[in-house]
């Protein structure tokens, strides 16, 4: 196992999940993985939501090679490339125009969290404030800007500054005060600063799969506009078909101004990040946010391949039905755990379980591993997330929930496998 | 031209080149680009630096279509995969060990700016401290954490909040004072809080080719060791074999704390980053600094295909001969101009032409444009910035360069190309 | 009236108390202010609390008059004096240590302002945390680290840069839900920085006379401990007798890690403030806060002639019976408001009356103004102040309240005084 | 001495001068202290600058004891008064006016860091800009606003957590350069963010009483002017007399947009600070800045007293005559140092000796104490101030200065006087 040797030899320490998964991968398929040795993982991590439509998606890689073979630029800073073209174009007729929404794309470059960047930029430079309110349990990424507005004690702490210029106010705790803090802290002696934005999640992954109501995103919308706030929606991970459709807020009545997408955007797990910016907000000099890999074109065109799935009426009718699936099979292993400590938490395929004991969540990441199915947990270690890829047929989910199932009863973990 | 109309019509007032260079690009190939139109393009601007081995290098692309093939995992977090270890193993056979560096790699997300966001972090982490320095002219990125570094005006104005915990020290401007400011500063009473890092280019694309003097930069690596700081050097753009060798700083006596890498890194422009962290000072707890597309297997492919260059004699002496031959060049270029009014900036492949005219390097790009070779300005307009592919051939150059100079001696402006 | 035109003409625009009660004051004593047209004033503004004893108690000024015959030294730094000993002892003896404080003293300056900053600075440096919590509300001074903790919009907004470093969370509004939201906001994942101290009024004069529960308090004292923050209590207003009690929290559970006091401190209106900082906590390197005028031993005599009054059973009597009795005639001046839209707002003799209809207390103000009494608005205009001197006989009140009685059921106000 | 044993073991261990001087002192008078023990002190160090017209001045102590008597009101917010309407009045007179200059006054709060804080505010809120510009060896106060413009590593470390929005560049060092350095930084692209003020001490005295010549002082005001920032003298130390003349910038062609007074603004040492803002500049809006203190009639009252000797010819003549009497002793005293160890620093009655050999200036302030002289070291300890009082005779100055003399040529020190 020599390729694990060069990485735990010359790889910072600062490296995570392949402390938990220490195996070496080699190839990958649909919602599998296999590591050298030749053994296949059920991959419910799924890129921590970069690869919804699972791994090498079969129309979405077809279309890399083939760009590749006719010699298109690769990389193209913010100029006006064919690929790029194309996308934009399908991104408005598929996502943007069915929905009404008459918002211009920016490419701010190829991480989730310079989407954030450029988003906070913006909503400072509309309204002349700095302030910025983000959600207790929220993740918006890790830099400078994105951590000021992320919630994690870890991070936060690593970035060996004080994180300025952000307000955190409390995420919706299914208590009706939960809104009612905010209204109260928005006001004007509140004592915050008036913000430039307010940054939600609809569903915070990184937080331990918090669902919002519909009532308590709706009330900070209203607070975003009575404040003379942006309302902005980090669906960087729920977005792009995570919840079951495209955006997490489809079919609710929000009308964010700014929405920021990455992480499953070019299908096939390319780095690629963009903001959509409600066009009579975009107010940008040229310029004024860059970066080099903002013309990512071979994202372009994976991307505007996977959008080809959201017109495919079969694709549609599968996510339901796996949605559906996966909801029913939760809320069985929930009412299977003794003493009633679990419950279903998050939303469509973005779903858990929560565990009232601790240390249960990560004794069954463990479990399954070992059973060859790979999770996390998120939340402070609370909850066990599964994000399976959307294209994963019900009968391999059943199989997998199967495998949750007997990790629940097992008496012991089986015998251990591998190191770390 | 639909492509283009789509582009204009959806995205972001913020993009830029395209209002320089408006034409929709369809191919690319070596140091070439064409467009919709099939018109050919001299590229020197080569992805402001993202493209050293010209676009799309049949061995570099040749590994990326057999990767794909392969069914390997495209992306991975940071997990272990076969193509991030023969990556990071190959990477320490060419480019480390033959150097003596004992340092350990990160991947802190696919953009430059999130290798320097992690560069100071653990800078802070390592020493206590928040400050860091950088110095006028430079540029880290967009990003909250490196545009704190940047000195554009532009975009640190559009950060909308002050950009805190940095100091910006002058830049070497080749007097011999330049050390001296630095050297007083740093004292123990000079007002500015003890750094946790010093980060520098050796020389500055973005701030208009200041290369800085071997003394200068020495100096500076002094001050960092005697304030207790580390010696970051920001080798993103100059590095990857911009100046003639793999590190803008090989065969200096500089020995950096740190480097970020990224641009060039992946070969054929995918979006990488790398950190290369002095063994000891690797202080990172498990998932202190984190994001989603660290594991960007296509790219660790192509970027080890890349380093084959590094071990190939002749495309060493190759980029040799075409950088005394772009030297040469522009020195005759340089002279050439009326009244002594232009001087070569630079060093190595990343070279061009300083104007005391104002808006003669903008007039130059225009006209290069004109005659299908695209170049940008920086340093605030004044300098005409060339960055030719290492791959050029001798021949392709000087072809190139006489455009220059017919640009240069035209009495005005061919018929104009293409409005914006 | 050239006094005031001096003023009008050469005083910047920020003068503002002068704009509400537009006369010229030329003699002080007791309750009482007079004009220099000789009209008197009741005066329940008491310099915003730094005249608990009224203007120019007789054994307080006889101490400073006596002092400056002595000929000791006006302002000595941080040097020992006599007067500065003769304080210090004395304070220990009458405050501290029958209340069982170990605590040390610190003259961080002349303003209360410079005790808030002391106080946070000292915190910071003994947890190794910058964020420093606050409530909605409060008012802890006008300078960059007391203003970061305060949360007057107006304030706020003049320090024309974001104020870092702080967290306001809810002030308790007397629902359950006050202290449920600080322990969830508080805890590891809630995202907010690990503070360094909560500061909180147990009183907020400035925020509206909101008067917090004993078990708020006790509560937010609590999670400070529990959070590894300093307990900090900015009695600058509240304390020196304004609530009844030397400290506004005598009588309660509060253990205050760090007391800052100021105002009335010196007893007569001299600047002087003080921090009471837990011995152990006093981590304190020589010299690392400063200030010219820490030694201000003029307000060291008259402090120590202060003290005198809180050994005084007359007047500790005094003060409960003046107590009761603004207490029961606040309750009668409320009920006297027309559809109950009155109710009594603070506690003890930091009290006054809290408005439903808009603009009321401002007219009350202005009418009362016009009777003679100069009493403050706060809370964003709501509330009317009303701050007796502590020595006020309770006649001169009685005589005060049938005036606010009078202005409460005027038809209209009297013929108006003195433009402004 | 029991009076020293009670500061001892109840006040913070912040306490710093008084270690340096471990006497307890009971009386003042002109330029002596006596301590309890009736031992007499010529005090050089003068409260920092706040006692220029020496201890208890005879008229401007029989103006305060007036006062008291006639039972003006002691302290007043901002409301109006006789006594802050007179001081105005003549300080226009006095000052203002024989100057030429339009500006109006500010009382921020009793203490020169208020003085600062409201002048960078003010100035940020006329450009709008956050940034401010200070240099290397200032001290402006330990407020945190302040504390950002100042350069003491000790008070800077203690603010606990990063100094934001202010840029330190180099004082004026005597060379050429000096004002290279801040043309070059302050230009479009020096990376420096536009600066709302420059803000500068004439002679730095805390930083060792560093000089800055005319020409570089000039410089400043031109680069404020042409970077749209507001020129702001901070003669808190150097102002009110202690280089000779009222304001430390007569004489030359500075025209401050802002001046900040305190120290010795009230004659007697009682706490007062104001600014001066030129009056199209005083963009406040009322109650911007506020604070308990503004209102110190005591200090009004012994401020205008104080100006009075400013329109006395003999007063000002004997200034003239001090300043070259003390200036020609300390060319001699800095002539008698062995190897030239020593040069004359300072200007005015702000000066004193720079020594060569390290602890040599600690040195001499621990002979010069054994001697019954209180003088200070600065600037990192490499300088002796010596800060007489405006009134002290030229006889008791030559007495002094042979103290001096004495110290510098003793053997060895005298029998140690008195343990800390």
């Amino acid at each position: 196992m020599s390729e694990k040797t060069a990485c735990q030899r010359y790889e910072s320490q600062v490296r995570s999940y392949c402390r938990e998964f220490p195996v070496v991968f080699q190839r990958a398929g649909g919602p599998y993985m296999w590591d050298v040795a030749g053994r296949r993982y059920v991959d419910l991590l799924c890129g921590a939501g970069a690869l919804n439509y699972g791994h090498n998606d079969p129309h979405i890689s077809a279309a890399l090679r083939d760009y590749l073979l006719s010699g298109g630029p690769v990389t193209s800073l913010d100029l006006y490339t064919v690929a790029k073209s194309r996308f934009v174009d399908r991104f408005v007729d598929v996502v943007l125009r069915p929905r009404g929404m008459d918002h211009v794309v920016q490419f701010p470059g190829p991480a989730g969290t310079l989407a954030v960047e450029a988003a906070i930029k913006l909503a400072r430079k509309v309204t002349g404030r700095t302030n910025v309110v983000a959600f207790s349990g929220g993740f918006h990424g890790a830099s400078l800007g994105s951590l000021a507005l992320s919630s994690s004690p870890l991070l936060r702490r690593a970035a060996g500054t004080p994180l300025g210029a952000a307000t955190i106010l409390p995420y919706d705790d299914g208590s009706p005060a939960a809104l009612e803090v905010l209204e109260r802290m928005l006001q004007d002696r509140g004592g915050i600063d008036p913000p430039a934005a307010l940054v939600v999640e609809t569903v915070q992954g990184e937080g331990g799969l918090n669902a919002a109501s519909a009532a308590w995103l709706s009330g900070v919308q209203r607070l975003a506009r009575e404040s003379g706030a942006l309302f902005v929606v980090d669906d960087i991970q729920a977005g792009c078909g995570r919840t079951g459709s495209f955006f997490s807020f489809d079919g609710s009545d929000l009308r964010p101004d700014v929405v920021c997408l990455s992480k499953s955007l070019s299908g096939l797990g390319l780095p690629m990040a963009m903001v959509l910016i409600r066009r009579q907000l975009d107010a940008w000099q040229p310029g004024e946010h860059n970066g080099t890999f903002r013309g990512n074109n071979l994202a372009f065109v994976t991307a505007e391949a996977a959008l080809d799935h959201w017109t495919d009426s079969g694709f549609l009718a599968h996510v339901d039905r796996l949605g559906a699936e996966v909801g029913g099979s939760l809320r069985e292993l929930a009412d299977a755990e003794p003493d009633g400590g679990a419950r279903v938490a998050g939303r469509g395929l973005m779903s858990g379980l929560r565990f009232d004991r601790p240390g249960r969540a990560d004794q069954l990441k463990r479990r399954l591993f070992a059973r060859g199915v790979i999770a996390e947990t998120s939340g402070g270690g609370q909850v066990l997330k599964f994000f399976p890829a959307l294209t994963m047929t019900v009968a391999q989910w059943r199989e997998t929930a199967d495998l949750v199932g007997d990790a629940m009863t097992a008496r012991r973990r089986p015998a251990a496998v591998l190191g770390a």
